[in-house]
């Protein structure tokens, strides 16, 4: 029997953890959203470092309470910088977070999301289209080797990634978050179902990226599962009470970075969400 | 006999036909103002990728409507990604904008520019004296070997650059959008002018760069020419509208997203512009 | 005896030219908050470039009047780009200042920041973590070998690095910044102490990153010293005003740029300074 009550007090502890610690959660992530990560990470109390050279991605990965990892805009170094940087983290037991985003085009990003199998990220976040193409790629149940990749768009809603997301929480013994309008969380055994957001979320760049950032951040201070769902939490209320302040997207990220520091732990434990065991 | 009326009306379907169907407009392009492109995209109602890698930069040419080359921010590997890029989409005849950022600066700069002309971009976006030193490094009328070029700025009123523009038309057989005070747009036989926009939009950086973004996005459309007048037009309509509702750079920024954002395609392709045959 | 109103009209003239002159400074800067360094040294009254490559950087060293390199996210390429690039900017005896972010972390990073004692940067800018773990690289009084380095955090407050400001700015014989809750700017026989600023500075990314590019800026047209107390001036000023019109971080950086460019001459000469001799 689930006990919403219990997991919304996890909640609030890991705000208010995050909040009080202020936990350093390292990064390797693109060069189109890396500022709005950063910027993410510290509204809501942690703390950003951002690398690109194989042993600083070694240092970060042992320093820092948890790390996220984005595949966005590859530099050539990244062939050396993320498996060693992944290595170090599956090593210490250190939690990271994976945004598959793009998988399915090019070699070396193919080439670096298969490795990174065994390495078994604690939380993958993606769309919908990218987490059945990830499980696909790792030969896993309810993915496809080529998805409806299209640039970093969703094109799929959140429940058609469910089998594949529940597949791959299970490989990895941690969670998925697949963005979209409603919002999913899977473990190994839980579905949860996250409400909120805005349709502005989809007209500005980094959404997705600096929810991956403020998973890693809360992943210091809690299991994957709460940490993925407090981070998609404060994400679809601060969508929510910022889309009725703004009239654009260009306040619409600035608005939102204050809503993320205001929020409350109550008021993010408080964000509608559902629960499900599989 | 121009037809003005004519004009307005393939700028309106333009931008509807960008705000119905969304297409995809990769870049590869500085990481100065890499958000803000990006940005400047999604508020249009076209969407973004980047990349560095030469097989990521192909595919992209592949499978985007259009794309956006600025040469801002070079990296070692650029020296085979943009080749290969824009042979792709030389090859598959996609419209491709090019952003000579600081021609004349460096080798691999001068060494990819000069390669370019070949290659023939679609639209060409610059300041006046960007746009008559790369009329001079491809050795056509109205170009000079080396122009007054400082950093990213504009140091010459476009009216100077309107041989070299028409030059650049004339040799790709698309158009060449000169940014300054007024904005000229050169085609092979058309020269359009087009007014508006705001001081504050040389007090940020990156107004240039995402102009060049927009037009890629509407050349997935639209002809380069009339690519290249649509993202001029509401650049210059959202800069005039910003410029009264804010006191500074920043609020500029976000406010002109906004603008961006909510510009109807009416009021767009009644934004003022002049229009001679050359 | 110290002229405090001598310093003040320096202040001044330096605010005044720089916005009648639209000085130049190049930058090598890291990723995160490259656009917020543009942007700031756009709204002092600069003028703002970035480059990667080796013979980019020569050239903007020669054209800027002063170059900001801040070691952040460290590409391999920089291992050719920044020791050519100081060693220009040495030779050609032009201002550059250096932000040693992160220092102790990496091997590339450890060994440029150890080439660079010999081209002895004109103003040092970093928290007072880092100026101590600089001084203790280059085996200055003051420094230490392994300071309390904690991503770019500030973790130390300024006084416990003032042997340390003062022996680097005695080696360099230009000027250093240490950032703080009260900032300390220090050169071979003067310390000043200037006030303001907001918390909202450690939950935005690029506070110091900005600073430090705004402070190339100035030295274009000022001492080291004056340029540094100018820069922190003008950025505690900001961020005092900013602070009570914002109710979170994402408001705070586009003000913040909104005073910066707002702020008068008269008002960044009167912001709150101490001086002492040393």
């Amino acid at each position: 029997m689930i006990n919403k009550k219990e997991i919304q007090n996890q909640m609030i502890q890991t705000v208010e953890t995050v909040r009080r610690t202020n936990p350093m959660a390292g990064s390797i992530t693109n060069t189109v959203t890396i500022n709005f990560v950063a910027n993410a990470q510290l509204a809501i109390g942690g703390s950003a470092a951002m690398v690109y050279l194989p042993d600083e991605g070694e240092f970060l990965a042992k320093v820092g309470g948890a790390t996220y990892i984005n595949v966005g805009t590859l530099h050539p170094i990244y062939e050396q910088t993320l498996p060693r940087t992944v290595k170090v983290l599956h090593e210490t037991r250190k939690p990271w977070v994976l945004d598959p985003v793009a998988v399915g085009i090019g070699m070396l990003r193919t080439q670096l999301l298969r490795q990174f199998k065994e390495y078994k990220p604690s939380v993958i976040r993606g769309n919908a289209s990218e987490i059945i193409a990830l499980a696909g790629l790792w030969g896993l149940e309810g993915g496809v080797e080529v998805s409806n990749v299209r640039g970093v768009d969703s094109t799929d809603s959140v429940s058609v990634a469910k089998a594949a997301a529940v597949a791959l929480a299970r490989w990895t013994g941690g969670a998925v978050a697949v963005s979209g309008k409603t919002d999913l969380i899977a473990s190994s055994d839980l579905v949860a179902f996250s409400y909120g957001g805005s349709h502005f979320m989809e007209k500005i760049t980094g959404s997705g990226c600096s929810l991956g950032g403020a998973v890693a951040v809360y992943a210091t201070a809690a299991s994957p599962f709460i940490a993925a769902l407090t981070a998609t939490a404060v994400y679809n209320l601060a969508g929510k009470r910022t889309e009725n302040k703004v009239e654009g997207p260009g306040s619409f990220q600035i608005q939102f970075l204050d809503e993320l520091y205001k929020a409350t732990a109550m008021d993010i434990s408080n964000n509608p969400f559902d629960i499900e065991e599989v």
